[in-house]
């Protein structure tokens, strides 16, 4: 039978097909019950740790209502760089060992590729990366995986763009790995400076993915049946000029829309500056806030699998 | 019948008498079951959000205090200012947006005027404001008209001096606006700089209530049933040397006290630097530390009354 | 009967044999029924406020940590010094005031010798002192020696070992003081300038303990049943050369460990830099992680003690 009881979730790619399917039913199961006005007591008696050793109050205060809409209870360090034992020189596998006498279970945010691996060595509690630099950011790639198959019906045989910051974004990284496993055919679209890296393409077409590189948004978008666009992160540039220019390359509007497929799904993984003008909140499509939200349950399926407790 | 269900708190001055008088009296009702020693489990599944955007220990614990004497549970931003999607350029809009995901309810204290209701304008969950900037404090004001009424038995009629920074001070802005619809008199005294802002006392004016601003402590005193006292804010100075020149001027000491209106009872929102001296804690009318202790039942009231928990 | 009810825990040697008896056995009893899956809920419905003036991972989440294993709750000011009343320029007494009404026990830790005092002056509620800056860290103390009666069976007779920056280092200065009732033999190893104060040493010799102070760790560890090794902490030197010259005077590897006498135990309050190589932590006698992961029996002892809760 398939568990993920005691496992570390570090990567996508490190997901079977069956593991996926578990923690889309479990986060389903979750979500009628809340919507059915019942009480989930699945992580009573339980702690979580939530180590953010850089900033993100989406990923950690998701992740924290999970834990408390399960029965759970969590201590957390919401400034792990500045006010922590890391400050004072300690490794992060020697963290590792602390928190697992302090939480039964640990997701960790860090600037580092790697960190979160780091800390599971160390760690004998199941830990969870949300978040590594550059890396990985499996939640939020099965959270977006989530909201496609709510909005879609089904994942298999979609076109879906991945537009905006494609080079720095680790959630478009995770998420195409993981949709590589269903049939779904991608438009990368990004300027040249924020291209998709040469390995993560290179990967996919091994896989046999259809993949069409693009700067041209309004070709990508007529084709496509959701549109996933990220932030062009102003703290992933050195240099500011370079920011400007750039940022503003890939809006999407309600031309855009109106061009576009047909009943095309809006999906960002927030927070937005100005990639999405506001006007499309009361589209249809725009699932973008819906996502947010379903990051609450597919959280909740996490946390109670990898403790046994789902 | 009155009821503050799905309701944002946004202004002292939106709030109906019947609305005053409902959260009072549930403030009352939570309060005499802690002292008998009870618990009450009104918010259980329930979670808060504190999102503190601007450092305010007082506000934000004793919110947190009253949600967990309620059964409830808090995620909490502490730092949302450097720390959260704010860094990013979020907006509030979609802040609340994310936060209705979250939590079933949520505080905000944020230095711009306004920001409470943006963030209420997102979230289709109860914001309550806990301090913007400049502009109100709603539960303060409630708290400090709860504590009166418990230190004099009723409000009607009273003569009350709000003394110190009145310009900057949102307390005694809000605290104003609440007490004028129980036919308080007001002694607003402060120094020219610092005086009571003319839309203020014009709004009061022309809601006839009885106003005398003047700059001496010591006359105000000696007619007032209640002294409030409010810190002259260093961080509200760009000029450090008129912060110096200023702070000073309006000490409440014994001498004061004996020169008062016998009876009189002292207030201040906290934190004090040496607005009243320490000698006077053992004074019986010495009011401050109760009236920061009410503001657990009252905002246990709020919590519980806008999520229909009461 | 010996009881802490009410009682604040400021010092490790305010605390009489019985008393100490009585955490030690409280902590073994809270220890065995979670390691049978017991859930306790001596905390249920009462809250525990952390004041952190001064950053630590460790010491603030063991203490959450211990409140949510008992069924208590948590408000917490991980940041307290620049994010609190303090920056206002409020009193820790007045805080004391403040706190007693959110919460039934608080945590205190400060960079400041004497603060946790004026904070239990303040407040009705009990206050536990986490470490007042140079001063005292009475929990640190407490756990130490439940590791040593863990890992040895008995403290009485032992010789003891304390490496390291024994000058600055609260930790050392509290535990020779609470090890000192247990007959217990001192090395005391350190450079000249971080040597142990001698008002400390003057005080145990007073006591009639016997004390050996030495530059040389192989010596001792040859004659010591314990070794405990504390970081020579950067943040307490003004020169960085100073503290560069002197970190890594004194390491404990494999080739010391093998050179002293058999069985030896390794603790260290962690966080460790290199003090003690990584290597070591497969040696059997290597009692760090340990040692701190009995810091939360240690601590829900004296939080449920302190409050006629155990």
């Amino acid at each position: 039978m398939t568990t993920l009881k005691g496992k570390d979730i570090l990567r996508a790619d490190q997901l079977t097909l069956d593991e996926i399917e578990l923690i889309m039913q479990t986060a389903a199961r979750f979500e009628s019950v809340m919507r059915a006005g019942g009480r989930l007591t699945n992580m009573s008696g339980k702690v979580l740790a939530t180590l953010f050793y850089e900033p993100s109050t989406r990923t950690r205060l998701s992740f924290e209502s999970a834990m408390l809409r399960l029965g759970g209870q969590v201590i957390s360090v919401a400034e792990a760089r500045t006010s922590s034992s890391a400050a004072k020189g300690e490794t992060l596998f020697d963290t590792g060992k602390m928190i697992e006498s302090y939480a039964d279970v640990a997701v960790i945010r860090h600037p580092a590729i790697g960190s979160a691996q780091e800390l599971a060595d160390g760690a004998s509690i199941p830990v969870i990366n949300g978040g590594d630099g550059a890396g990985q950011h499996p939640t939020q790639a099965l959270l977006d995986l989530y909201t496609i198959r709510k909005e879609k019906g089904t994942v298999e045989g979609l076109t879906v763009t991945l537009a905006g910051d494609l080079k720095n974004g680790r959630t478009v990284h995770s998420l195409s790995a993981l949709l590589a496993n269903f049939g779904v055919r991608f438009y990368f679209v990004a300027p040249a400076a924020l291209a998709m890296p040469t390995e993560i393409t290179a990967g996919l077409r091994q896989r046999r993915v259809e993949i069409v590189e693009t700067s041209d948004l309004a070709e990508a978008a007529a084709q496509s049946d959701v549109l996933y666009v990220t932030r062009v992160q102003r703290e992933r540039f050195t240099d500011p000029a370079e920011y400007e220019r750039l940022k503003g390359s890939y809006v999407v509007d309600l031309a855009l829309v109106k061009a576009a497929k047909p009943g095309i799904t809006l999906m960002h993984p927030l927070p937005r500056v100005d990639e999405i003008v506001k006007e499309l909140d009361a589209y249809d499509g725009a699932a973008y806030f819906r996502q947010a939200a379903n990051g609450v349950q597919v959280r909740m399926a996490l946390l109670a699998l990898v403790t046994g407790q789902a």
